[in-house]
């Protein structure tokens, strides 16, 4: 399967520029695979954002999400991925995703990184 | 169905004007339309304000809100307008409107957009 | 039926005016009327203060809201009137109301009201 | 039934002077008379202080509070009389009491009352 | 992608067949690709049964659902055509399958089904 | 708008028919209008049934109950009507329905109705 | 590692037998090895029954437990095994174990298994 | 230390011998020995019952129990022990004790022993 | 009984000094006697603490604590004498130690004292 | 059993090493022994860091703490060796461990170290 493109993410254009609006879209169906042990691994990601000129499509972002279904790579690395997909797309002011794991072998893990500061 | 339209929305004059007291609304059976998708969206608004001449009638809220109920229009946009139109009709010293809409395709948005700054 | 009136307020003299002490006294069971649709409201009261010279006595102030069972008028005129007719009769050092209403057409509403700054 | 009076309460020298220890005693089993209707009142007081020579005795504290069972008097009056005697018998650092009162007619009260400043 | 099969569950012999115990496996990471939408599905297994001479192994189970990841089927066929699956396998004495989805449109869905009679 | 029709109901033949197996279906997003007051009411809808020849489908139920989205008719009314199309496109060996509605003017109400035996 | 032996478990005399008392044990802190990975696998014991002339001692079943902490074996021949050994050291009037263990790939079980039948 | 004896243990009469009604009395502050470590114990005694022509007095059980302080006894042995003292001095038409004891080494059990059939 | 030592404290080297590392300590099963009604008082001590050289070892500390358990003496003295205690063995950074004691008579206590200042 | 040793742990390179973001990464089913009672002690570890260069990988991590399963050392020694370890490895630019442990003769204990300060 092809790497995750941001390709299929769209956005449509921020109705209310002028405002430092608060968008906060939690997905936690996100599912990819372990490049060590090529098993599923299944997550919750919270993204949070303030728009500047675009916001991201949420059925895209379904869609974009499901890239990973079938991709394999470190919890890490998927993490900072989307931010940058959605960064790339939306050149937010600023943004935040918080990716929590299910465990594995008894172990779980959270992932957090942040594009920008939060405007005041 | 025509726009949402603030004409609906009814206002008296606020009893207390020399006075910064603080007014929460919460709305839980917000409804609209996704305009990607043509289904219904489902959410819950927190409308909390400081009044300065006007406050805003309940039960006009109600009647207007319900010009929702087969608008399409994004989570983004719908909130925004909500709080425009309060705005405009009310001009409050702050207004701060919290949109919690339930999931769709397994992820749920929240908006959450200010108008002033709140007194202290 | 008569407007609410303060005359129904008893105080009795603050015991430790010395002292920047707190009473906090919460009516669960206030009962007013819609002026727009002629239906019955109910809330609960939450009143703080620091008492100056008086304090109100609180068989006094249960009639006192029982007044409102049958008056009509808005949450925002109601808790104003309520915080104005104890800092009337109280003249306390600083005064809180918070008016908790339950749902009406799906919609809930709080308004709460000060007087004067909380003596740290 | 003669006033509440200090002479019962019995104190022991503090342990330990030199030290800024909080102590925190909490009576939920508090009765008094209403001076207004002749009804018993219930409540729970919370007592916290930094002692400074002297710390009062529990058993002693028990036997104080017990005199309010068939005394009459106001929430306010009672919560900074107690506080006065228990300040008068050990001169304590800092003392504060916060007593909450069960409801009458629907309503509760809490009073909240303190000496001196809480050492760091 | 090949239709699920039975081939991958492994067995091994009920170490206590003359024993009527109760095994509960719950998979709360199932998911599949539903056949109308091509949208993933997602929910949770809880597989109870009681062993005749053959238990499933639970690392076989967990790659015998990784396949339908990526098949489509119904949730109806779904938690039927497991059990199935698992009774060929196991000639279980008795096994009961309960699959909990989770939201699609607003709507969620459980199917419980049920081989043999519970063994006293 | 016209009256809900059962026409946009689909349905798929039970995979299972040898097997008395339960499906449970709950949509709490359920929306129809008041034929009194003209005001929309929100409920949550509970379907339990036990298919014979045929199943409904997930997303053609979710469109046939936004058939109600802007029909008017008493709580009693909706809950039987859509107990008996669902009857009629499925004839199940048994059907149950349990609709919770939202406070209206302080009041919720719940309908109950059943169709058929529930099998052992 | 030698196999777990029923040797270590100590007993004493039922002080009341002609009592049918009930005895519930919970080891939340068991451990032992998965046969077919190789690693460690947790879970929480309760041991529930009615002794007849002879009661296992606490500590020995503590070391008795601690036997399977480098011990491999599937979760059923784990459970059945320890009731089989306690079986066999009280020969109780009833007992029951319940075996909860901690998930593995996402998947989590648990056995049940009883001796005898439980006195009225 | 000597053995705990039933004769301290106080009773007065029943004052409602015709009526089966129910007691209930809670010790979470029990305290005995292992008499296999020489160590504390710790547990919540919880005695039910249903008495006949005598009570048991309520600080007679407090100073009963205390002398199991520094008594050694299996957690079987100290819970039928108090059964049986209570037993005797009162007669109870039925008579239950659970007695649930804190962990030690990670295991945690609780006894529970009755004596005669509850009244219906 | 004699007098509570701090003789049976052992303390181990810190193996880690050159770090501000906290250790938290929580003994739910303290037990003394009271000085004034010669009756049991049951706590639960929580023990913070920096390091400087020596830790204490856990072990110790319970078998220093059961030294209490038939010693009479006052909340504020048991508290601060305990503090001294581990203060005196270990030389720690910082020690800070909560005592919250059961009711009696209703009346429940708490203690906290400190020694040092918390590192940052 | 050898010395727990970091050669077990693998790391791959940071994906992002130009953000600060943070991984917390918890394992509840942490095991070690107790240096003075040969008895095995169980605890959950938290381990959040900020990476540089370098992330440590999640089944190494499984694997290094498996190393401790039959190894003795105090609370105090485990958390900071591992804590050494942990940075040794992946030279973070801040990293954090909790080690909370479950009781032992009715004491429990956490363990907190730190190693740098944490990026803003």
């Amino acid at each position: 399967m092809a790497e995750p493109s941001s390709d299929i993410l769209e956005t449509f254009e921020n109705p209310y520029p002028n405002r430092n609006y608060r968008i906060e879209t939690i997905a936690p169906e996100f599912t990819s695979m372990c490049p060590k042990t090529g098993q599923p691994d299944f997550g919750t990601l919270t993204i949070t954002y303030v728009a500047d000129k675009l916001c991201f499509e949420l059925k895209s972002l379904k869609l974009y999400l499901q890239q990973y279904r079938n991709h394999g790579a470190f919890y890490e690395n998927v993490t900072n991925l989307i931010l940058d997909h959605l960064v790339e797309v939306t050149q937010p002011r600023w943004m935040k995703i918080e990716a929590d794991f299910t465990p594995r072998g008894g172990i779980r893990t959270a992932v957090t990184a942040e594009h920008g500061a939060q405007p005041e």
